[in-house]
């Protein structure tokens, strides 16, 4: 376990479970759509039929298809939604994404909804490729996303990270034990929080621990912690400290974190690098949905 | 109504109804603190009480101070939480935001949702009070929010964005009427969607349509339109569409909307100016919850 | 905006979203059948099966058909609905509505559930329908509904005002503004109160006030409502106000609103008449199961 | 078992439990209230605060008052609310039911959901009290409330109907044994539907068989009904029945039932009269709320 | 009604309506799945499809392969169950309950929560079947639950219960009229609770009383109870109290009942003998899911 | 870490999110109280007030004195529930646990669910006890949960483990990596099944392997596994397989294990012993709750 950790060898990932999306998509649609669009009733005559293409405006990596196709499943199952791509998938601006054919009405109901997820979700995608296409050649550095996700929407930000490239975090607070500044504060410093948790963390559960000096990674290798997170270490400072750590414990560097820093970051040693701009900053892409007519 | 909107009379803001914030809370603490904190249960002693303050650290405006304080009421009810500032207040760097008191771990098992959530709506607040700022003085051009939001946190972004000074566009689909360009291909054309909509809409909705040119416009007017928008109308064109409309209809500008567009557009003549940016594009601010102590 | 409302083109009417429909029905069993059918369990043995006919057992306005075909695609997805008439038909005695099919078991569990659904909604259709046919003919005179609806039921029961041909007001207090005599006291005046409305009102919904005598009226309009509500006005006042307003502003009349008086106040040129009467007070109709055997 | 029942013995009753009400108020405010009320945040000036009145407009038997109460509790916590009636007080028109005191934009939020539970409720109770007060002096029969009760309030609709003095009938479909016309149908005929649920019904529910005419009737009795449903029985065959079944089963006597035929049909002996018009066809009473001022 | 309960004629038990199993099993799945199973989305390729097989590794009385099926149709609708086994069949160790095709990673995820409902529910399901093999040739005693069951859990552990051949007390509270020794305190004395349950209750409901010795067994028989439940009677006491209430109630006896007292207090007469150990101590049985391969 | 895992220093443990209990006593008294406990309105005349003490009906460990808490705030807050006890006591037979005060209606109707739960969790917390209680002095293992607990109750049960003294295994599927046989069968071999998931695991959870013999073991040892399962190793391979590992990995052995084999296993040197009987098979303990009187 004190060795590095083996490169991922990634591939089309596994959506959140199905109840999850669903009850996403429900609450979105709830908010949208309201008890109905008055627009479509009043000005849309039933019966009328459409069809429509939704295109990437702008290069982009796919992920959410199947949180659109969900919505459409709710607004209306009888909306057919054929896939022109797949998440994961880098397109291009004017690339077809999915085609949809149905009740004009109900392709204009959902579209916002459907829109707004894929938009999202693609932009968080889009980033994490960004941050590990950003690593030097070979690197094992694996970058992950953060617990600085959007209220409500954390199951499809990681997946959508996955389809970036890059890993997730732990899950969230009940996932694995992370000392971070304010516990070592409260439980009386970084020896006492470790050992402590040493006792009672779940086995299953690997004990890290953030240190913000050399002194205070010295004392959590110390105290047996198996993760060290380098907290707002500059890049001065990382190739000391992750020497100090090797072989001791895994690396993880989190703070402060840009696209820039990623190759130095990496380069230093660092077994993962966390950064919540995957996820909290992450710039929305644009799509649309182009209506090609009944 | 045909003339311009009245100048806004600001104050403070209304938030959500309480049920709508309880709601949005329990599902970002059951996503975030599970069945519990294993990292505090594991390294700080039960008993253990602390105090904390939560800081900006950059220039904001505040929104969301409301959500903090559900958060911990959520946690444990005997947190107590202080106001240092109000919502809708610009804040300088190392301003405080709250202190909380009460026991050790319930704050920092609170501690990452209720900063999420500050640092999103702030996020929101500060970008619209950019772009309200950006108005020349005087001006009686309304900046409002489009239905692009994040799925699920739509009535409070709404809010901050009433925070950052700015106006909000229609609640959902069935609030108003506003015809789009899927809606106008459906329709059969922008008269006919127009002439439609009269006649089924609420009475309490104006009839609101986009258009992509002069000629669609002076059709929207022609049909009866209370309210048009322009839709990626460039500033060479504004001009002259604004007064074609004015007189006639209430004038809105989108798409494409930048912070260095608004006084251009507003100088234009617009009584609307709605951007997408306004939520989905805006970037998080930086807040932080620092512990002072037991 | 400011000349009458163009005459209604009626169908087929659009109902509620799925998940609305969905939802409600579900706790409408949760209610009555509650975690399982005692008699039927106790008295019909398992595997037979059944046919029934749901029948009208007085003339009626249909609406609610879908909300039937709901109820047994979640007790028993195998009972076979067959639909006899259309949403929105006018109905004899004795025509048949639908036609089941499946487990003796399934079909009597959900019996009540269901009739209690059509009888409700149809009492509304068949109430409006009254109310519409009141009207002159030729007459461009709406008729709406209120926010009197039941509690839980209004996005149905909107719908089966619509089956009956009347329109609906604004759905929900989010909508639309509405000003209405104990906001005028509130905000200190008529013109108090429009004048605050117009600068922080969305753009997109009408400013209405309701006004209770020729002098609030004149206020009213001279504040700049777009849509003034004569509250309780007596047949003999109408045409004075109606005079007073007209081109200046649409209007509606309320209070007090029975099916003799329909006719006087369309004559006298409302645009709109709403009338709680239409939900609130409606008659259930009565409709039966007939069981035709296995 | 097999004599009549004796009196009741009326007071305060108790309302259903808080967790019911809860639930039920939740989902009319978010129906109504949406997420605000555009209105009252646009025209009345945040920090004016009221005091109203909740008035009877008509004379009527009240129930509801806690569902009122909890619907202010719901909107703003700080309203305060002050009884000046009881569930079950029969009101002369003009008297108070209630006062408010608090934020005037949350006593007008809340007004309409409050006021149509209340008028919903109290039309029960006074429908409900007219049935009681029709039967004879001194009369042992009962009058009860049935399952057409109005989806997603039955526990509410059911408390209404004691308020007015009446008994309620089962709670739904798992509570007892009511064997119905197309049990009957699927059993293979009242014989074998009663001794069937006789072997497979809880021991603690009593067998209940609705019956046609005399030849049913006997069947029932032979076979061991414990109560008897007399259903659509005109008044002229009613005594023979109820001669027959007296000192062998309970007689409930449904169908038709209006106020005038209560007497009738208590004095022909029935121990228990049950009316669908309790809830189904209750007018709603009216009642208002007036703004005192602040 | 006052003579003794017909014997039972037992079949296939019908299961709780769809909408019960559906909530129970999302729960189940949200809690043990939560938002993704990260161990067979680790180590298992995406793609890899797999068979098992459910095997009893004990003998039992099944229960609950409904719910099997249902935890797979919400993991993975994809995943075919084929059934091996019916619900109420008694199995011998190694017998197969359902053969599982589909995809690997779908066919583990729902493991363990479809396993933990199966023994759960065939542990009811095998306990009540020994209670009811051990009533002596030819009883008509039956053999019920009480309302001792597992929160959450009820409906299916009643039909567990049914599945082994015993029958179902009360729902609930809401159901029937049960007066416990806390009741008889509350109430001031057995007469006085009977009494005023007589003149309250619902007509559909039996009235039943617990009683602790002869006297308070004949104060209800006077009283007028209709079931009369013997707690904590010992085996000699039981033959004269039962012989004192025949003819005149039920007689339930409870308290203390073990398999080896069945017999001894069925031979004694009693109507109804309820046990809580048969769903508040019933062991689990041990079923496998037996990986075939790809 | 690969170390043995240091003693626990056990103290009162913390409670599961106030949240979650409240979810489950919510759906736990829709289950059982319904709309109302109909005994209790029929026979207790409102307005008795009384006492009653929850006792001890048996020696036991107390586990759930909250949850009996949160049911009393559920059915009425005004019933004032005084500890005499706390969780985590070891109590004779006869002792008390909480004295209740208030309407007696309230404390009748909460009575069934409030024991329900005490006597489920304090029968595991006492099975629990029991096994930590047959460690030898001084021991370092560890025992544990598993994820076999009673659906819908998990984070209660896992809370009762400790207050038993015993740990938590991992919370769910998402928290931890802990590949299974059926995994392995999956994944192609335990090799290909633990080096895919060190590659793809998130790092902050351990990678736990369950082995079935000595080859395996050492296949898993070889591959990186940080802890390795012993699944049902009988007495006498327990030795040379702990031997093997010593170093290595962490030890859990699981599988058929009894209060006897404890000792057995911990002197082998286990770090884990983890056990399905802690929940699945743990009997609930006898509790009761006294009426003293008004």
């Amino acid at each position: 376990m004190t060795g590095t950790l083996p490169p991922p060898e990634r591939g089309r990932e596994i959506p959140p479970p199905r109840a999850v999306v669903e009850r996403i998509v429900a609450l979105a649609l709830a908010e949208d759509l309201g008890r109905g669009d008055v627009t479509t009733e009043a000005c849309v005559p039933p019966g009328v039929r459409g069809e429509a293409h939704v295109v990437a405006r702008q290069p982009l990596v796919l992920a959410g298809l199947g949180v659109l196709r969900e919505v459409y499943r709710q607004v209306d199952p009888e909306v057919e939604v054929h896939d022109r791509a797949r998440d994961g998938d880098a397109l291009e601006r004017g690339q077809p994404v999915a085609h949809l054919h149905g009740r004009a009405a109900s392709i204009l109901a959902g579209e916002r909804v459907a829109l707004n997820f894929v938009q999202h979700l693609s932009g968080i995608a889009t980033t994490a490729r960004r941050f590990v296409e950003a690593l030097p050649p070979g690197s094992r550095t694996r970058i992950t996303d953060t617990r600085k996700t959007t209220p409500g929407l954390r199951p499809l930000e990681r997946y959508a990270v996955r389809c970036g490239g890059a890993h997730n975090h732990r899950e969230d607070l009940s996932s694995a034990v992370l000392i971070k500044d304010n516990h070592i504060a409260a439980a009386g410093g970084v020896r006492a929080a470790i050992e402590r948790a040493r006792r009672h963390a779940p086995h299953t559960s690997r004990i890290e621990c953030e240190v913000e000096d050399l002194e205070q990674l010295r004392e959590a290798l110390d105290a047996g912690a198996e993760v060290v997170l380098l907290d707002n270490f500059d890049d001065e400072m990382l190739p000391e400290a992750i020497a100090l750590a090797r072989g001791r414990a895994l690396v993880e560097v989190s703070g402060g974190v840009t696209l820039a820093r990623v190759p130095i970051i990496a380069a230093a040693g660092a077994d993962v690098i966390s950064a919540g701009a995957l996820t909290l900053g992450a710039p929305a892409v644009d799509l649309g949905l182009d209506w090609i007519g009944p």
